[in-house]
């Protein structure tokens, strides 16, 4: 499945706004590859299914996860990471893609997880620093990524965790897993 | 068994400095009980073997921990969790203590826990504020210690957790449970 045949089904279930997002994450997530030799096709094809289910409603999505039998644990966090599992959820069994590291990246693009791949770091990354993002720190991540994705991600989580928690938010278990297996892989390196 | 009886073999494993800090965390632990209701023996005991482990090599702890049948997670993060966890285990099964909340306040005073009960909140507490500490933001424990012991602690982790992060440190996810159940309890209140 090539990303211009799933294009069109994307921005019929997003709004502008997020569609125009998504667009640019997809650019973003593409010059990435280019720089650290990643497969493009595999990071735009993520890229541009991340946010599939972003505009779902919270019923529908907590519907979905319920029905499809998909991680119960995630209804205890915050409903904005749900999206991201339907999304991979719909991807696997709606358009058939197999290839784990697509998946993964639709997945985890929101949370992390321990042990992402090249194409998963890529796409978490492009998410957050897509152009038109104006996140503190983020021309910093930006930066980073052109030369080492690995920490670049972890400038990503050394922002947002401390924010949730500023904020007394809840901080997602597997995001923190995510940070510890970077700071142990920094450690390795 | 009573504090006194402890005290001794307390001070003949810790330095002058490590029983020094556990008589002021006993101090500090009996007032908070005193404050709010709870059963100052119970805090008392437990605070006065908190740190029993503290000063023994971090060779001596892994073998206790191996020989034991500790929790072998804690392994992978860093020693300074483990004399915890001993601590409660020789309390639990030299000293024959029975009470599971003097067990679970030795247990957790460093990491903390979901669902920590008033006597490990005070230990835990007592441990961060105790006179000779200054830490930054320790004053601000020190007066919410006085009305409410969840703000208190969650006042702690907002402060340790992105410390650790900020220093690129692993943080154990035993510690964001407790962080996140504290933020959820305060939600519920």
């Amino acid at each position: 499945m090539k990303v211009k045949e799933i294009l069109p089904k994307v921005k019929a279930n997003l709004s502008k706004e997020r569609y125009e997002h998504t667009l640019r994450v997809i650019q973003t997530a593409k010059e990435l590859a280019v720089i650290h030799g990643i497969d493009t096709e595999k990071v735009e094809l993520a890229s541009a299914l991340h946010d599939y289910a972003k505009c779902k409603d919270e019923l529908v999505l907590k519907q979905y996860i319920k029905k499809n039998c998909l991680d119960s644990d995630l209804l205890n966090y915050h409903y904005e990471l749900w999206h991201a599992h339907v999304a991979a959820h719909f991807a696997e069994y709606t358009l058939k893609i197999k290839d784990k590291s697509i998946l993964n990246a639709i997945k985890y693009h929101t949370t992390g997880r321990a042990g992402m791949d090249e194409v998963e770091l890529i796409v978490f990354i492009a998410d957050f620093i897509e152009p038109a993002r104006q996140i503190p720190g983020v021309d910093k991540v930006r930066d980073s990524a052109k030369t080492d994705l690995h920490e670049a991600a972890l400038l990503v989580f050394k922002g947002t965790i401390p924010y949730l928690i500023s904020q007394e938010k809840v901080v997602y278990p597997g995001t923190v897993n995510a940070y510890n297996d970077l700071i142990k892989f920094k450690g390795d390196r």
